[in-house]
């Protein structure tokens, strides 16, 4: 159902010829209101593509009519050249739909470094507006697929109103989003400084705390848009929540479907003095090499958590640090806890459990093992 | 020649057992005078093995007659009785020498977390000592390796006196020095403040800019011992200068004997703001696995070296950087440059060239490829 599930959105997904291999590589969504409301969140990356850097501009008006993504092509570091081809891109959209411009948002995702074909992408805008439906939120996360294995949708349907939405990325999933697109759409009557503060709560807890690789993109956005179509306003804490869910599930699918892995692994860090030296901390253990060839290994080598977290500038004494592995506290006050032998690896999904006891704080970081079959894909990706 | 090479030390290394398949595992450098004065830097990893927090204690008196190293477990990770199996080796190594334990360094290599086998490190002291020669050096340099496939030694002669050294390390290679174990030597007639001096000097820009995988040990130890037994005082800069070169020479057998690697990374910054923002820059793209995977393609992938620079805080603006790799300036002023076809990657070393266009100054940082082999060799590493 994905942002179709709404109501007051149609979308579309086609192959305009942006990917040489035909796939479907255009999505439209557009919200047919009564209400335009959005909210959106884009990466930290310094280094931003010419999408985020018009799309940041016409969330500062907090209405967003329609919004049209690519796969096939980043669109990042061209220049201006790949800025005036984005700007006619939402100008085509806007074109054909009757709308403005200033509130078309943009989003590509693909190689970084070459120019968009302008002479495929303009006429499939046109396509895309023709094949627009209330049906077609699959057919858009499936255009938006770059090494993605499957598209992914979420919908939380609540008392009159509904949330949804779909995402993309596989690869250089990192901190502060990567190369990850993401359009929610609800029909819920919600102003936009509301959606705002609703996205970044969960995109805080959720996508931020997806670290497949540590490599955070050129491109990354995450929109809401609200249509009013229900003509039911629910309260905040309710419609935050909803909104969470559903980057939850999206930023879950996401893990699963990270490029050349084989094991899903939740770091989760207990007991820390304040939530910031768990995200440290998590991060640390998220992103250490060794470590993530060791859960690929089914080795519960906790001495390169504990040679993780020693990097970091967290609350903790070192001979006080426990850590479990799927259960099993391998290590405990900082030396050999229980046997490691007894710890189950053979299953996708890794629990690896830091107990900082520092403190009460906690937080969880999702990220992968490093595989044989990462190294591949990403050594050949450009080619 | 290695730590051998200068006057006044002798070295050797034997099988002790400590390994289960019969390689050396054990070296003893002594320092037989006149003087015995010494420095050292550490692993800043706050989760420290044993044998640095004992090893850190010696050095703080400046004297050291003796260094004691093993390979075949890290003593890491092993709570009070670690770091008690640490003092008995010190005891052990004075004892057998008729020297004063308080200056004996201990460093150890291997797997974190494991108890190290004392019925049989002990011994091997007593034998080590009875195999010391001045000719041992060689064996005590093989003594130490790990995963090495090699041992590294490094020697620098000038008029007079000689700065000699063994290196042992070949992953969890990163910042602050990693799984690195290094004894530098020196006939020259230096008092430990300006040994001192002299390796915080040459490890800031050397072993501390070699960052094979981000991952950073418990047990880096680097050790600089000073004989006298030339009886040359030379001049600090020409002394400083040959620790220096020692330590860039060893540093770069490191790089050259990472696990797994099929490419040398040199990561040149040039036109930073600061040393600082240099230094941060090349980290930041030396980290990076998903340029890391396309060096190893061979794929001269720019946009990944632009995605990793923005994801720092150096001075710079977006549409001002340029990126060379093996001479072809293939990103200029942000975007697009030369003929990414033009770039020859066919040979290990790979030379990148990140340009911030904010300042004039400069810092390099080495690195490895990523490749299924890294993955191999540390998913199997405990097992």
């Amino acid at each position: 159902m994905s942002v179709t599930a709404a109501k007051g959105f149609t979308a579309s997904g086609i192959a305009a010829g942006i990917k040489e291999n035909g796939n479907p590589d255009l999505a439209l969504v557009v919200n047919n209101g009564p209400r335009l409301a959005a909210a959106g969140v884009f990466t930290s990356n310094r280094v931003k593509a010419a999408p985020v850097l018009w799309s940041e501009q016409v969330l500062k008006g907090g209405l967003v009519s329609a919004v049209v993504l690519n796969s096939g092509g980043a669109n990042a570091c061209t220049g201006p050249k790949g800025f005036q081809d984005t700007h006619a891109t939402a100008e085509k959209v806007a074109e054909v739909l009757g709308h403005n411009a200033g509130e078309v948002a943009v989003a590509s995702t693909g190689l970084i470094g070459l120019l968009l074909p302008m002479d495929k992408l303009l006429p499939g805008v046109v396509a895309a507006a023709q094949q627009l439906t209330e049906h077609g939120g699959e057919k858009a996360a499936i255009a938006i697929k770059t090494t993605d294995s499957v598209h992914k949708t979420s919908v939380v349907t609540k008392d009159g109103w509904t949330v949804g939405g779909m995402a993309k990325g596989a690869g250089m999933l990192a901190p502060g989003l990567a190369t990850m697109l993401v359009v929610l759409t609800t029909d819920a009557d919600v102003e936009s400084d509301v959606l705002d503060m609703a996205l970044r709560a969960a995109t805080r807890t959720t996508f931020d705390r997806v670290d497949s690789d540590g490599c955070m993109s050129t491109n990354d956005t995450v929109l809401l848009l609200a249509s009013g179509a229900s003509q039911a306003a629910p309260e905040y804490a309710e419609f935050a929540e909803a909104v969470r869910a559903v980057c939850d599930d999206l930023g879950q699918q996401l893990i699963r479907d990270a490029e050349g892995a084989s094991k899903d692994i939740k770091v989760e860090v207990i007991n820390a003095a304040s939530e910031d030296d768990a995200v440290e901390v998590g991060r640390s253990i998220a992103r250490n090499n060794l470590l993530k060839c060791a859960i690929h290994g089914e080795d519960p080598n906790w001495g390169r958590v504990l040679s993780a977290i020693g990097t970091t500038q967290a609350a903790f004494e070192p001979d006080q640090l426990n850590v479990a592995i799927n259960g099993v506290w391998v290590c405990e006050n900082g030396g050999v806890g229980d046997d490691r032998d007894k710890v189950d690896m053979r299953y996708r999904e890794v629990h690896i459990v830091a107990d900082l006891a520092a403190g009460q704080e906690t937080a969880t970081i999702w990220t992968n093992d490093l595989t044989a079959d990462y190294v591949h894909e990403n050594s050949a990706y450009s080619s």
